[in-house]
C-alpha cells in the first residue's frame, strides 16, 4: 500500500468578505489582537471572523426561543473564550473540529466550524487531517460521519 | 471582569533527550518528514518523538495481554495516522488534547498526550488554552477533569 | 449585558384530555398516587399521563419488531420507575429533559418528553430553563440541538 | 415483587451555615431573587448558596492553572446560568444531578452537586429518585456509579 | 405479563451472492481461515464477506475526500482487526451491533453491520436480542433508535 | 508485520461452583432454559450463573441506598432481559463486554461481566478479541482502558 503524503484536496478560497487578521499570512503564529473590554462587541467580532454568516445565523435563529442563550454564545463562547489570544485562530478552529468530531453528535456545529476553519485560512486538507487523526481517539464511525459533513461544506464552498 | 491575555504558566522545558524536528523552531509551520515505507519503524519513531517514554511504556505494557494490539498502536496509530505530514506536530498534539478532553473518559491517554504536546514544543499555556475552549463544546466537567490531569503533568515535568 | 429574568415564552396549554393529578395545582409538591400492584396497568396509566399519545405511539410502533421490549417500556420504565411517588411529576419530567439533553443523541425521546413535560403542567419556559442550564454540564452543541426540538414541539402544541 | 413507595433514607440536615431562600419553605415554588447586575458578585453568592464550600473549593483550586476559567465558573456558570429565577433552586439541583448522572463521567462534579442539592433543601430520597429514573435514559452502569457517589456524600453529611 | 421465548421474526435469507464460510453451517463455532499476509487483499475479502455491497459502497464513497482513510478501513479495520480468527464471524457481527447500539450516534454504521450480521448467517431475532440486552447497559433511547434502523434493514432485505 | 492468529492467553478455568448449562459443552449454540414465570427467582438464578459472586455482591451493596433498584437489577436486568433464550450465554456475555468497552466509563461493570464471561465458558482470548475489535468502533483509548480491567480480572482468576 502506498500512502501519499501530499495534499489531495484543492484549496477552497476564503470569501474575500471576511476580515483577515493582518498578522495571519501563513507566517509565524499570529495572535488575536485584543478588542477591548466590551464582551458583546468583542464576541460579535470574533463570531464574524471565526464563523462568518453561518455562526451569526445560528445565533439569531435562537432569539425566538432563548434570547439570553443567544447572548451567551456571543458574550461567553466568543467574547470570553474563542477570542482569547493564547492560540492563533487556525489552531483554535482545528482544535474545535477535533473536539466536535470526537463528540460524534454535533454535526450542525461541525458544519459551522468547518466553514469557520476555511474562513480563517485553514486548508481543506488540514481540516481533513484533524478528522483523520481523531480515528485513533474516537473510532471510525465518528470520523466517517464527520467527513460526510466536510464533503458537503467543501462542495458548497468550492463552487465558483 | 478583567481577563488577562498574557501567558500565566511558565514554560516547561522539553527534556533534551527527545529529538526535535529541525524545521520546528517556532517559525513557519513544519512538516513531518516522511520516514519511508516501513510502517513499524516509522511508527516507533513517531511514537518516540510525539510521546517520549510514556507512550512507549503504554505500548509495552500491553504486550502481555494483546501483543497484536500493541503493534496496531505502533503501526496504525503512529505509523499510518499520527506521522502524516499534513499537519505540523504541535497542531497534531493540540488537536489530540482537544479530542481527549471532549471525550471525558480518557484521562490516562490525556496524560500521555499532554506530555507529548510539551515534547514537541507546545507551551503549557497553549495546552491549557485548548482545554479551555473545549468548555464551549463539551461543558465544564470535562474541562475541569482535564485540567486536573494537566496540573499533574506540569508539576512532574517542571520540577528541576 | 442585560439579562432578563422574566418568562419569555407564552404558556402552552395542556390538552384538556389528559388527566391531572388533583394535588397538582401549582401548590405544594404533589406526589403521584400509587395505582396498585398491576405493573402493566400502572405503566399504561403513567405512560398516558406523562406522555399522552406520543409515548403510546412509540410503544405500539415497536410491537412489530420487539413486542417484549414494548412491554418493558410499559412495565419497567413506566410501571416501576417513572410512576414512583418520590418525586412530583413536573420534577420528573424536567429531570428527564435534563438527562436527554445532556446525552445529545436522543432527540426522538426528547420530543416525547418535552410533550410530556407540557402535559403534566410544566411551563414552556421551565423546559427551556432546564435545557439552558445543561450548557454548563454538557456544552453548547447539546443544548442548541435540544432547543431545536423544543421549538418544533412548542410550535406544534401552541397552535390553536 | 413488592415496591415500596415511601422514603427509605432519613433526611440529611443541611448545615445551618448556608443561607436559605426565605421563600423556600417547602411551600409553593420559590424563585431566586435577582441580586442585581454584578455578574461576579451574583455568581459568588449563587455558588455559595447552591454548593457551599465544596464548589468554592473547586473554583479556588483552579486558580493556579487557569484563573480565567475559575472566573468563568463564577461569572458564567453561576452568575449567568444557575442563578436565573426561572426555576426554583431545588429543581435546578435535581436537574443537574440528572444530567451529571446521565453523562457517566463527571463523578467529581456529581459529588459537588449532590451536596448542593442537600444544601438547598432537597431530601436525600429525592436525589436518589432522580438517579433511579436516569436508569431508563442512560442504563444501569451510569446509575450504579452515581449511587456510589451519593452514598459517600450522604455518609459524610449525615454523620453527627 | 407473558414473555414469549420463541423467535418472533421470520428469518431473512442471506443473498446467495455472498460467499459463505464452509465451516459455518450452524454447527460448531467456525473460525475464519487466514487469507495470508496481504493486508489489502485480506481486507477486501473480509469487507465483502462481512458487509457485502454496503460496506464497499461506504469505502468507495470516501475516496474523493480521504483516499488514505478508505485504505485504512480496508487494511486496518478489515485486514488487521475484523478478519482475525479468534472469534467466529457471527459473534463478531453481533458484538459489533452491541457496540454501535451502545454508542448511540453511529446509525449509518449500524445499518451496514446489521446487513453484515444477516450476511454471515445471524438470524434477525439474534440481532434484535443483542440490541434488547443493550437496554441494560445504555438505556432505552439508544435501543429504540437502533431498533428503528433494524426495522428498515429487515424490511429492505426481507422483501422478495 | 507478522500477525499471529493463535490464542495467546492460557485458558482461565471457571470456578467449579458455578452451574453449567448442560447444553453448553462447546458444541452447537445452547439456549438458556426458561426457568418459569417467577421474575425474581429467574433473575437470581441468571445473576448467579452469569456473574457469580461479583454480581450478587454489587446488587446487595445497593440495598442500603436503593433497595428497589437492587430488585430492578435482579428482576428486570437479569429476570427479563439477560435470561432470555434467544442468544446463548457466551454470546450474551461477549456482546455485553463489547457494549461496556465502547461506553468507556463503566469499568466496574466491565469487571463484573469479564468475570461473567469466564464463568459461562468464554475463553480469555475471546474476551480480548471482542475488546480488540471495539477499537474500530470506539477508538484506542476505550480499548486500552478495558484491557487494563481484563488484565486485573485474569490475574485474579488465573492464580491457583
Amino acid at each position: 500500500m502506498k500512502t501519499s503524503y501530499h495534499d489531495r484536496l484543492p484549496d477552497v478560497p476564503a470569501p474575500p468578505a471576511f476580515p483577515r487578521d493582518p498578522q495571519d499570512g501563513r507566517g509565524p503564529r499570529a495572535e488575536v489582537v485584543s478588542y477591548g473590554d466590551d464582551r458583546h462587541g468583542r464576541g460579535l467580532r470574533a463570531l464574524a471572523e471565526l464563523t462568518g454568516e453561518s455562526g451569526a445565523g445560528v445565533v439569531e435563529s435562537l432569539r425566538d426561543i432563548a434570547p439570553d442563550f443567544a447572548d451567551w454564545i456571543i458574550e461567553f463562547s466568543y467574547g470570553d473564550v474563542l477570542s482569547r489570544p493564547g492560540l492563533d485562530r487556525r489552531t483554535r478552529q482545528l482544535a474545535t473540529v477535533a473536539a466536535l468530531t470526537a463528540l460524534g453528535n454535533a454535526q450542525p456545529q461541525l458544519r459551522v466550524h468547518i466553514e469557520g476553519a476555511l474562513n480563517v485560512g485553514c486548508r481543506a486538507q488540514e481540516i481533513v487531517e484533524v478528522m483523520l487523526q481523531t480515528t485513533v481517539y474516537a473510532g471510525f464511525p465518528a470520523v466517517i460521519n464527520a467527513l460526510g459533513v466536510a464533503r458537503e461544506v467543501f462542495a458548497r464552498r468550492g463552487a465558483d
